[in-house]
């Protein structure tokens, strides 16, 4: 027998007349490619948003079809966050960090026929020129003014927009319709797209808002240093609308300096980002001389990588409760939360900030579990480690165009990748991806827990290790560091250091110093050209 | 296009194994109605439930049917929340407040063929006897010691459990399905029953658990004021196990010492009920002396019927955060939560306490109009009033069995018989129910409004206005109040006491004292039954 309760959707376009109706003077402050602040709301965000949709539809954007967008954190590029999923279109977010390759393999596989972009990436589409045949439209997010001169194929955005009424009403549709589309960066073979529905959307922000969850409210002014690019900006921009919180988008400069200055400057209370922005972000502070009791955050959220304890403590130091979330672009992306439980509250801060390290428990919604190698599911027990796979109404059940074949099993559960611990209390600790496993003598070594220890050492800016091949062991680890700036610690002593903080067959074979180490398009070690330029240094070439 | 994202239904048994794994030593408080207090914890009450459910299987419980409980505020009623969802049959609470026949109508229309119920309800379930020809299971919410003897067709429920092992694992069905029935006290006509689904009940704990819903944690020690008959007990049973808050449950006592008594002792951070409830804690309060500094809650949510300003008051002036929300068992309840908005921070704490007096705002899912006797829809500029109809995913679309025909418009919108208006902000303040508003001379008079004037006097310990028959403005409002004993105000003082506070024209037209007033089932003024006991007072019977 059904319930008797209204059939409803919960739909994005809800989302956004939800912020308009009631959040209506709640900031959106944005800082666009051109350098300009542009402040506006919520309430003048929804009318453009329709304005936006409108010059979709003229564009002859259907329900399904994808726009893709090749843009950073501006309000023009949230208006499309709302503007294609309002209509029942997909919005293909691409990563412009991606080399131009990967860029055009996205674009063709997604199969958008409208291109919106930033001014700054407008070498690299006339770059991709011919090899992007599906795109019909490409739009440039500015103003007539700045739109080059000569480039008959080229619209500015607010051109188009301005043609428009935004009188539009958003359609109602089932909620299982796709409304986003977003790759993982790729670095196991070629990029997949995750495609996210209205319902998985909504209930992901629900997730956002609850106060044990991302505990994002109507208070908040959020510095978003997550790029919209990267899967759904985390979620927070149908969040921020859900809850009428007050956004703050820094354009392009995620440098420490831009990002300090305009937390400053906008009150912000919550900002969220991957440990790369942040290690930048004191980096600049340290540089400058500032003190880091002016940051104005009351909660900072780390993911997307591993959050060094170090960097956690220097938070905490600074009075911000600094916390970390487990997710990816599989599971919309946050499946886990790390928050203190009661019997936390009275434990020395310094253990405290041990359990905000961990990963964090699952929320509401999502359900997680570890097997082995077979399959079979191991204990939570805390210290067994295997696969952790994941199950839930925003975690993916294939990639789009059915790329990777079936990628749940019988009972639904997906395969992260990614290798973890739960304890008994549910406290995920990732150890490592499965792919960056070293796998010495058949035992496995947490290339995170190697990492994080050694960003304990006052002397390490940085630091990696991959397995690399061993005669005897088949891998061993390798800790590759940059040096913090004046530092004269040699090897040895970092080595030492590492000690007692780790088991004693764990310990890194070689430590080398490096200038740089490399990222991903996301901001992470990129651990894939660390293993292939590394890999013969114990043997010999 | 449908998006990829996995297609895991919403129900309630998530809720219950996700407090399990997550929140286990979470505690439920309880107070039975042999009075003992049983100490438990969301792990050992999921257990329970467990056991509970296949119980229901045992007595040929299937997906869909009904099973009825009549029961207070105990771990026993709070296991069969999640018993009867759990296996896809449908809790109906019945309030055992309702006269008899009320009872007994909903009892053979609701159609469960199991009837649980506290030991005091015996006389009243004996009472029925062979006019409830449905019930085929009668179970007492005790154990074996506290059954009468000789009862042979009466079960207890603590046996039956205890017969099972509790390794029933929840089936997984259609998030719409039916879980639970309510059926509405019924001040018009008969009472209907509102059909909630998993979806529904899911989508709601959401609401709670959002920092501008009901802020629920893991933090919070929730005594539960409102009766798990009483629509869902507004959310709470459900919402505390997404976030695995303390649950404490009072048993039958609601009156002021004892849930003071439990409040400090069990350290409850937040509480909900209805002013009814919170007038009577006040009242022992100040009887006994206490200081109410020594209430331990940091919030309070009033519900059910207008809170009084005065009562808002008090608990601030306590240091406890009271605020009000409006909804309705059509609306699961929750539909709109009084907050303050940024810009009402600076104002003056008896400014505030006007924002929380109103209903409050609707939340993300809950969409609002108010509209006139013929449909048209007003504007919502805080002066017009109207009908206030309510849209959504826990919102109702029609009463079980189909009684009352289609209860939502073309649209899909409800008509809620409550009166309001909505100001541009969104907040809506209630100034009447349909049935209650007094036209006089064709213009309407809100009850609600004069009421908390009234309550406002010191000598006022409860007011009730209703609309009575007048020779020449057809109706006229009549004040009843309660005086605060010691009190030896007149009649004329409290009406020149409102004399400045509402429109001249609506001053009633008389102020009779009376030693009670009536309440409905669910601890409201009881308008109907006032409306015909004094009809005639100023025209003379
Ligand atoms: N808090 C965290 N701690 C450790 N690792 C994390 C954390 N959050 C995310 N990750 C890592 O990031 C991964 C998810 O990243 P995402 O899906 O966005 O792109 P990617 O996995 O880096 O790209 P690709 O799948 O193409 O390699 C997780 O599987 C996990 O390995
Ligand atoms: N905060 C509030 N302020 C004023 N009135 C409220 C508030 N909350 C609820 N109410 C009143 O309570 C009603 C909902 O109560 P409920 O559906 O639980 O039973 P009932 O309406 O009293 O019973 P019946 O429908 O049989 O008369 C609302 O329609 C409204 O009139
Ligand atoms: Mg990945
Ligand atoms: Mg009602």
């Amino acid at each position: 027998m059904l319930g008797l309760m209204q059939d409803q959707p919960l739909l994005i376009s809800s989302l956004l007349t939800h912020a308009e109706r009631y959040h209506p003077r709640s900031e959106i402050v944005s800082v666009t490619c051109e350098g300009e602040t542009v402040r506006s709301s919520w309430g003048q965000l929804a009318r453009r948003a329709r304005q936006a949709a409108q010059a979709l539809l003229a564009m002859g954007v259907k329900p399904g079809d994808r726009v893709a967008t090749l843009a950073w954190n501006t309000h023009r590029h949230l208006e499309l966050y709302y503007a294609a999923a309002g209509i029942g279109a997909v919005l293909h977010t691409v990563n412009p960090r991606l080399f131009p390759e990967q860029i055009e393999y996205i674009l063709n596989h997604g199969g958008a026929e409208v291109l919106l972009f930033d001014l700054p990436f407008l070498g690299l589409v006339d770059g991709l020129a011919g090899k992007i045949p599906n795109i019909r439209h490409q739009v440039v997010l500015t103003d007539a003014a700045h739109l080059p001169e000569g480039r008959d194929t080229l619209a500015s955005y607010e051109t188009l927009i301005a043609a428009e009424d935004g009188t539009l009403v958003w359609p109602r549709f089932d909620e299982r319709s796709a409304s986003g589309l977003c790759y993982t960066s790729g670095t196991t073979g070629n990029p997949k797209g995750v495609l996210y529905s209205h319902r998985s959307t909504v209930l992901h922000a629900f997730l956002c808002c609850q106060v044990d969850g991302l505990h994002l409210s109507r208070d908040d002014s959020t510095l978003l240093a997550v790029p919209l690019f990267h899967v759904n900006a985390w979620g927070i921009p149908y969040a921020s609308a859900m809850c009428g919180a007050k956004l703050v988008l820094p354009g392009p400069k995620l440098d420490g300096e831009s990002l300090f200055s305009l937390a400053v400057a906008e009150e912000c209370t919550f900002s969220l980002g991957v440990p790369t922005v942040w290690l930048g972000l004191f980096k600049y502070l340290d540089e400058a001389g500032i003190d880091v009791q002016r940051l104005p955050f009351q909660r900072v959220l780390i993911g997307g990588s591993a959050a060094p304890r170090a960097l956690l403590q220097r938070f905490h130091d600074a009075g911000v409760h600094a916390f970390q979330a487990w997710g990816m672009s599989e599971t919309s992306p946050v499946a886990t939360v790390a928050a203190l439980l009661p019997h936390h509250r009275d434990l020395p801060k310094s253990d405290q900030i041990d359990v905000l390290a961990r990963q964090g428990r699952a929320m509401f919604g999502v359900e997680l579990k570890i097997v082995a190698e077979d399959g079979s599911e191991l204990p939570q027990d805390g210290s067994v480690s295997g696969e952790l796979m994941v199950r839930g109404p925003w975690v993916t059940s294939g990639y789009y165009g059915g790329v990777g074949g079936q990628v749940v099993d019988a009972d639904g559960w997906f395969a992260t990748g990614d290798v973890a611990k739960i304890d008994s209390e549910g406290f995920v600790t990732l150890t490592d991806r499965s792919k960056d496993v070293i796998k010495s003598g058949g035992e496995w070594i947490s290339s995170i827990e190697l990492e994080n220890a050694a960003l304990g050492h006052p002397a390490v800016e940085a630091a990696a290790v991959v397995g690399v091949t061993h005669e005897r062991w088949q891998e061993r680890p390798l800790m590759l560091v940059i040096r913090k700036p004046g530092s004269a610690a040699e090897p040895q002593e970092i080595l030492d250091f590492l000690a007692d903080k780790v088991a004693r067959w764990w310990l890194p074979d070689a430590l080398v110093f490096v200038d740089t180490l490399p990222l991903t398009a996301t901001g992470k070690l990129d651990k894939k050209v660390l293993r292939a330029a590394w890999k013969d240094h114990l043997v010999g070439a």
